[in-house]
């Protein structure tokens, strides 16, 4: 395997931004800076659409202020984008490599972005045009394949873990009794799960947590909610936005015709003030929705060393895999390790393209409101250092 | 006057919780115990509902971990009420305050809280029984009257502004283009406002922001918002919680029997959600909303270091108020100087008892949609240190 590339080297982002996913675009770029091989480092805007249109900026011509800034710095720095490319699309980008001898490509991305970048490697081996094509896994929603764990997901997860402690210490000092935290997880309930974490008693919050990945029954819902309140005076229900109906639609969705990407992925609806609507309606009990969304993967106060340590080093092997002449594939992080730094391992990006990892059955409660000991042990040591602990008066 | 009081103190919080509210509840534990004249330090249990159950604790009891903590901890420690006293209630009171000796009553709460302390006040005039009772100001809204801010506001600013910047770093770098971020603040604009920190440069996050002081049409939000996306591609609108149509309805309301408290007031409906909906139907463009709610007030990660300053000194003045045998009054902020302690005076509860604060007419900016300079240089000092400031790629 040669250590050397010629031509240019391409970076992109794609998807839904994380606490750290410049962390991985500077682990990237400061290998390759410090390979010194290529022509020039390349940085496209918005993702994949920035290929199509040619919007590059160079990554090279950046001040180490810049670079260093990008390790606290959330959203995606170099734009991103939510575009599913069309076969006329994928020649155009093919063109666009060969015009400007890109000859590596490393986009940084979840499920949709792994399958663009196994379908740009599959076209420039079907066109023999030399690319070394990677992924770089990148997901606060946890459910890439082939991999321990997605850069992304620990600060995230800590992030839900923190604030549902926080508000369940607000919600029981006061007299309404029923709050529903919405988070965030289109089809994988590991974020709702880490909720889990925030517990610090058997009657502190979170009291439910409703997975995507067990049907969502209303009336079920409404029950469980009345039963905590009955027992304990208060609940904290955690609901991912994902979670569906026993026959697959949405619980809530949201309407307008702008609302799907173009995977045909929909934005979900507004599913914890839809609920907490019916429990003031339907249980007569005063009810409150907390949405904090796009404040969970974007806030640099809940980001996990651990995860950012993942982040880094998925960027830089990525970049080795280029100097090793592989492509069609995805950094893969092995098992965690207490206090070893992260290690990976490359995995075919056909594997990974267009699956799901969920929530496996064994992780999550008979009573499909809980997850179990297992789940917790896997995500604790990703959420860094413990939460903060509060004073109770006797 | 004297520096004695005999009997017990009762220290009682009331209405929503702020991240500094058990910081006041420290300032004045901590100089009661000092003061070391109480026959007892007594806490109700649930605001002024503890008083009429007799629900109390011994404060003078608690740990010095426990005590300590209280800095650290959010929600309100001895819990809190939305309760509005009847006329037996206040007779209840004053029953129970006689039957235990209790002498000297601090209450830390909102404007509910204070027209509370002042009818107590009032009563035990009235009946000659003597009383030291005292307003603790505590509201991350910051409407109280006569005081030049409000303990909890500063934190709960800083979390608004830092939120908003932490959000628009992650809209901006996508192709979702509408983000409307609802913020608290039931009748008053000060929080909503505070949004206008989070700017970094003229085309920044927020570029629109709607208070409950303005009427609100919908018709000309949704063209508001068309404005800027097709300016710039992307808009992060801050919407208070309490804004209300040119006839003084909510304009998105929450429905239910329960969804009111006994002062007749709402809670709020989730009014972001509600426009992000409208936007993606009526605009047809891609949107969705983010409602941090109860996480913004309960966040100890962003505690202003002044706030918390502010809410200690009005704990202990407090009680430096009751040791001078004032009574019916509030512990009022004078205005912030840059390095000084936080002084303080008292106010007449009278003065302060159910009027609110609003942003003056000359804060707002005449497009009704922005807060003035001068707005922005009485908060910035408020929130403490400067916000996280993020790299941005040449």
């Amino acid at each position: 395997m040669s250590g050397r590339v010629t031509g240019k080297l391409l970076i992109a982002q794609g998807g839904g931004p994380t606490p750290v996913i410049n962390t991985s675009l500077y682990g990237a770029l400061t290998q390759a800076l410090g390979a010194g091989c290529f022509d020039a480092i390349l940085g496209a805007r918005f993702g994949i659409t920035g290929v199509l249109h040619e919007s590059f900026i160079r990554l090279d011509a950046q001040s180490s202020d810049r670079i260093a800034g990008l390790r606290r710095t959330p959203g995606a720095a170099l734009g991103s984008c939510r575009y599913k490319l069309g076969n006329a699309d994928y020649s155009k980008v093919l063109d666009v490599f060969r015009k400007n001898d890109i000859r590596a490509f490393l986009y940084i991305g979840g499920n949709d972005s792994m399958d663009t970048a196994h379908r740009v490697h599959q076209l420039a081996q079907r066109e023999h045009y030399e690319l070394f094509a990677i992924g770089v896994p990148k997901t606060i929603d946890n459910d890439l394949a082939c991999t321990d764990r997605c850069p992304g997901f620990g600060s995230a997860a800590r992030y839900v873990a923190q604030s549902v402690r926080d508000v369940g210490t607000d919600v029981r000092s006061l007299p309404t009794p029923v709050c529903i935290v919405e988070t965030m997880g289109r089809n994988a309930g590991w974020l709702a799960g880490a909720a889990a974490l925030a517990r610090t008693d058997a009657d502190g919050a979170p009291h439910l947590i409703y997975l995507p990945e067990r049907p969502f029954g209303p009336g079920k819902f409404l029950a469980d909610v009345d039963a905590v309140v009955k027992r304990l005076g208060w609940v904290v229900a955690v609901v991912s936005e994902g979670v569906r109906l026993e026959n697959s639609e949405p619980v809530y969705a949201s309407t307008g015709p702008t609302q799907a990407d173009s995977f045909g992925h929909t934005l979900p609806g507004d599913v914890g003030a839809y609920l907490a609507g019916r429990v003031a309606r339907e249980l007569e009990r005063r009810s409150r929705s907390e949405k904090p969304g796009l404040c969970g993967r974007s806030s640099m106060l809940h980001v996990s060393p651990i995860d950012q340590a993942d982040a880094e080093q998925v960027g830089r092997a990525a970049l080795d895999a280029v100097l090793a002449h592989k492509s069609g594939a995805m950094v893969s992080l092995l098992p965690y390790e207490p206090g070893a730094a992260p290690s990976t391992r490359l995995v075919p990006l056909t594997d990974v393209a267009n699956t799901e990892r969920r929530v496996p059955p064994e992780w999550i409660a008979p009573s499909g409101t809980d997850v179990t000991q297992p789940f917790c042990d896997y995500v604790r040591p990703l959420i860094g250092p413990p939460l903060a602990e509060y004073a109770r008066l006797a």
